[in-house]
């Protein structure tokens, strides 16, 4: 990987002389972008270009070529690359489109490419993509005319689309933010963004990885690269769009919808997700800050409002106001003029005019132990203290060195001013208070997340026979059919998940017999292969007390059921003791086309039907995740015994969480599963299934 | 109040030659910005400044003055000002600091002023504050030296906080967004932040008015001058910080922070809350198109990236997607070459470069009907496209006035290309997709809100006899206690909320003939002026089914009650028949300092134990506001029937919200309310007050 950004000598073919000619551009980028390698142009018309002759085909070129850049015509890329692989040359960015993203054609003509290159040997980016960029060699080769503005930095990024990647590199350079490498993956028919990640998290001039997708290819594969990275990497993920997609059978399909499933997958992979380029671009900015260990902030300000804000702030997105020593506050007393202002945090400077203090009040606040940042304010007031300003900032950077602490700087300047800070010094310059707090909240959680992926332990591998299941899934599969609800329960029995057995009975008399045998009051549900939606059609009958009300739900039942469905085979009917008391929640499953297997816990009832409150993973869960997940469902308080009540068995969730999460990777088979509900009883007295659907 | 922003002459007071003296910046100032009046500096020591004599004090000017711009140390201010009442001036700013905010010393100062201005008829901003800028005649006075960066438009600004208004002046600089007036307003002493808000409403200038607040002084006026305003108010509200506030003794109370009633009664008067500065500078961009009727888009895009993430946004911030009619599809097919790409919305432009049928594509976008604007993202790719993208545009504009629809112009190009387009052009560029459509979300509710407020009824007004509450509320607080249970349900009941009476009863014997009097089973509540959460004690029986449960309950009550409070008096319990079924909600209201009466709606339970849900409301309330506030609860489709439940009776607590509200104006004297729970029944069936508590 590393040859397709530190190439010696390129090919840049598909350029002419043209002033519209886009492979031109190429070629004036990288002059412009001082590319430390040897670049010969190619083009079909030959001609000139920058005092260099247009060599005709790439065999034509006298010296070896390590990479090819290819702007041709779509149909002539597979012959372009044809003569690469004859040439020798083994890497390639293919920009052109007109592929799979446009027609059947094209689809095919990919199919060449990748036959091609495996035959040479080649690796390439692209098609359909606008290229590649590295800063630290001036390997810069988008098609669109660049000029290098901007810096230098250690910022690399990936991007599906190359438009939204340029206008994240026009932020970054608003913000002062340099870059390292950019990577258009287009297509990713032979790179994909994947392999690119993998690369950057290796790559040494790399410190903050951005990532751009529109959709996931091998989502697996992502999260195990993710897991690995030392260094924070950035995602926006687009194309949520619901629109069109099939309506889902199952309330676990409903309620796990592909975005849903891409949160949950980037958060236990210690991705961050950012949802638009205000939290981006401030986000990388304290990312270049030292870390946070814990959440006690001091705020020191010049103006009393902005203190006041940058209070609110640290409420609202969650730090604390450290609490200043009296001793301390003895000692700052000392730079101000008698006892004009109450010295506090927020710190306000109040009418302190003296920068150099500033810088020895920051200093010694940063010396605090209770102290784990500092937020400074600093109001720009005049054209003098301009240059005052800059020594100040460049000071601040090594003293938040110095201490390993983040201090973050805010400046109020008008346009002018804000734009020479922030080219001149390497070293964020925040001009918006609020974001600035939520940024620093996001690399708080950050290093506090990358501490919990080092710490995470293994799923756990519960010692189960799997056989029972299979032969039931087997079966089913054979008839083409979902499973029935008693084999349902069989599966999770088998799992070790604790099931409400019940009796199958085929008629009335049956019934009956089932239920004097479990005692009453018992429930009654319909077995059938060709009904999904049981109690909408009556096929559940709750609480029944004694024969006479068994024999007529079932007479019952089977009426309205074959009223609603006149073709129903109803097999036979379930009939369970009744279970009194405990919590119920809903237990699911499902495959993602992308991440595989994923797990999902909701307290049941108006939770999970009017607040779709679900939380979900995807399998294998570690322990520490499951427990995580039942922390982060809404209305968790309940189960944790809120308001003096008994706390609900967790443990007992927890561990069908995690039999459930190996079920699901032991069969791919599964296509939704729904544990609704699973009772769950006070501490100690465990959980079980009532009801169970599975879809194959 | 015109006066303040257009003098014919002013006195600057406090200036003298010495370079870092204040007074000498306002000077500079004023003729930086063009000021078409006359100056006169003023200073006690004389000399000389821009070529002009400094009078030693203002009754040395020969001229009439009609405003003085006043910045000298505190305790010569009284002196000035009565210098300028004799000099017949009747206008000032007063920039000083070091008043109330400084010692009460300052405060004194600050009564003299008063004083003074009451003798004279003068009328004054300030002190401590920065100043005034008016860009329409360069009356521009804040004491730090400012160069005119930002240019004359139609935002007007409200500040409480100097530092924190010039950094929102430098963030509309830096968006090309022009400002009409500014205004620092310090202290509030004299004139304050309402009045000039009610001036800015009529002001010819102003189009959109910004308030910077750190504390709410008349919140009721406030509200009447908002919801007068036709121009949209935006409002950032600091000071939320809850440290050290005092713990809330009921329910109420504690979910009616004063900054949740902030939120109610910006919302009530249509005033825009904002919390950060990007949503605000986002939002004055917005505020500047014309009004989005519905709320379906049409996205035009030149990247095909770009266009995918404006659909995301569009779909997460509650826009649709405009549906393209064949014919139009077919009409705007003849300016792509072949069929390259899908027709439809988002439209991608894909190969199209020519800038002037992207202009006519719009044009016929916006012709639709069914569409009720554009979001239109342009990728400045060269630099040759910089001069046709500024006229593109400029026409882009026209279009939008000519068809009176919004076009939202997104470009993304390198930071110096943006800043001379948001330089040279008067019209909004956005640079941030996800942020531009929250805008536009924020601009459809306000042009919604304001529709409603001016459709707003008046609130009812219901025919109740008043005097039983005002008997019970007098002798309860020449008593200096609260309300006890049974006088809170009489005051509920005289003001036609519905109760569950109880019967009082002394001893064990007296309960159980209550309770055969209204049938078993029964609930049992102490009555104690000394018991506030009457359950944490056991204060509260339910479903006592016969006598002995009665008498046994009476017994237990007291022991345990008086283990936990020995001193308290038992007044005596009160037996009321057991309510089974309906809903339990929390009806509450409060006092607010700022803002007088507030009511709360909740749902009862969790919802507002765990979850802390519950809506409020300044009093008098609306039907339509109370039908609002339930609308707005979350969980209130539990309420509306949902997943074919019955509905509940939602006229019946509409009126006792509307009731309740009458109640908390008409009594200023109660502190606090808590009916909880509320029980309301299906529909028809009306609800009840089964508890209740007032604090006076």
């Amino acid at each position: 990987m590393r040859n397709v950004f530190y190439p010696k000598s390129v090919a840049v073919i598909g350029v002419s002389s043209k002033p519209d000619n886009l492979g031109r551009n190429i070629m004036l980028n990288l002059i412009d972008f001082g590319f430390e390698g040897v670049v010969y142009p190619v083009g079909p018309s030959g001609g000139v270009i920058t005092s260099r002759r247009i060599h005709e085909s790439v065999s034509d070129i006298p010296d070896e070529v390590d990479m090819a850049v290819i702007l041709v015509p779509a149909r002539f890329v597979p012959q372009v690359l044809e003569e690469c692989g004859k040439k020798g040359i083994r890497r390639a960015v293919i920009e052109t489109a007109g592929f799979r993203e446009y027609s059947e054609q094209g689809r095919a003509l990919e199919g060449e490419l990748t036959a091609i290159a495996e035959k040479y040997g080649i690796r390439f980016i692209g098609p359909n993509c606008i290229g590649v960029i590295n800063m630290e060699n001036g390997f810069s080769v988008p098609f669109p005319r660049l000029k290098p503005f901007m810096r230098k930095g250690d910022v690399s990024i990936i991007t599906q689309s190359g438009g939204v990647g340029l206008s994240i590199l026009n932020h970054m350079a608003a913000e002062g933010l340099g870059l390292n490498k950019f990577a258009s993956a287009g297509n990713m028919l032979n790179i994909n963004a994947e392999d690119l990640l993998e690369y950057y998290i290796e790559d040494a001039g790399t410190k903050i990885i951005f990532v751009y997708l529109e959709s996931i290819g091998d989502g697996r594969r992502l999260m195990k690269i993710a897991r690995r990275s030392p260094k924070p990497i950035l995602a926006l993920k687009s194309n949520i769009g619901t629109l069109g997609k099939n309506i889902a059978a199952s309330h676990t399909a409903s309620l796990s919808s592909d975005d849903r499933v891409v949160d949950a997958a980037f958060r236990q992979c210690g991705i961050t997700r950012i949802h638009d380029v205000t939290t981006l671009s401030q986000y990388m900015k304290a990312l270049r800050l030292p870390p946070l260990n814990d959440k006690r902030l001091a705020i020191i300000s010049r103006s009393g409002g902005h203190a006041i804000v940058a209070a609110d702030a640290c409420e609202t997105v969650g730090f604390e106001l450290a609490e200043f020593p009296e001793s301390f506050i003895r000692e700052i007393e000392k730079h101000f003029r008698a006892s004009v202002i109450k010295l506090t945090n927020p710190l306000d400077l109040g009418d302190l005019f003296d920068l150099d203090v500033y810088y020895r009040i920051v200093e010694e606040t940063l010396a605090q132990s209770n102290v784990d940042g500092v937020v400074f304010l600093h109001t720009s007031l005049t054209a003098t203290e301009h240059g005052p300003t800059k020594d100040l900032v460049r000071r601040l950077e090594a003293l938040g060195r110095k201490f390993n602490k983040p201090i973050a700087v805010y400046v109020s300047a008008n346009p002018s001013e804000i734009q020479s800070l922030k080219q001149d010094l390497d070293f964020p310059i925040f001009t918006q208070i609020v974001e600035m707090l939520r940024a620093l909240k996001l690399e708080y959680e950050h290093a506090r997340k990358m501490q919990e992926t080092r710490d995470a332990e293994e799923p756990p591998l519960f010692d189960v026979d799997s056989q029972p299941a299979r032969r039931l899934i087997d079966s089913a599969r054979a008839e083409s059919r979902d499973l029935l609800l008693n084999e349902a329960m069989d599966v999770l029995e088998s799992y070790g998940i604790p099931t409400t057995r019940g009796v199958s009975a085929g008629s009335a008399d049956e019934a009956v017999a089932a239920a004097e045998r479990a005692g009453y009051p018992v429930a009654m549900k319909v077995i059938s292969e060709n009904i999904s939606h049981k109690s909408d059609v009556g096929g559940v009958q709750l609480n029944l007390r004694n024969a006479s009300a068994v024999s007529e739900a079932f007479e019952d039942m089977k009426e309205r059921i074959l009223k609603a469905f006149p073709d129903a085979r109803i097999d036979s009917v379930m009939v369970q003791r009744m279970v009194v008391g405990g919590k119920e929640l809903i237990l699911g499953g499902r495959q993602d086309d992308q991440f595989g297997p994923v797990v999902l816990i909701g307290l049941g009832g108006i939770f999970v039907e009017i607040f779709e409150e679900a939380v979900l993973r995807v399998a294998p869960v570690t322990r520490e995740e499951a427990y995580g997940m039942i922390d982060e469902l809404k209305g968790a308080q309940i189960l944790m015994g809120a308001r003096g009540q008994k706390r609900f068995d967790i443990d007992a969730v927890v561990d069908a969480i995690l039999r459930m999460s190996q079920l699901l990777v032991d069969f791919p088979q599964i296509r939704e599963l729904d544990v609704n509900p699973l009772k769950v009883f006070h501490e100690g007295e465990g959980c079980t299934a009532l009801d169970a659907r599975v879809i194959l």
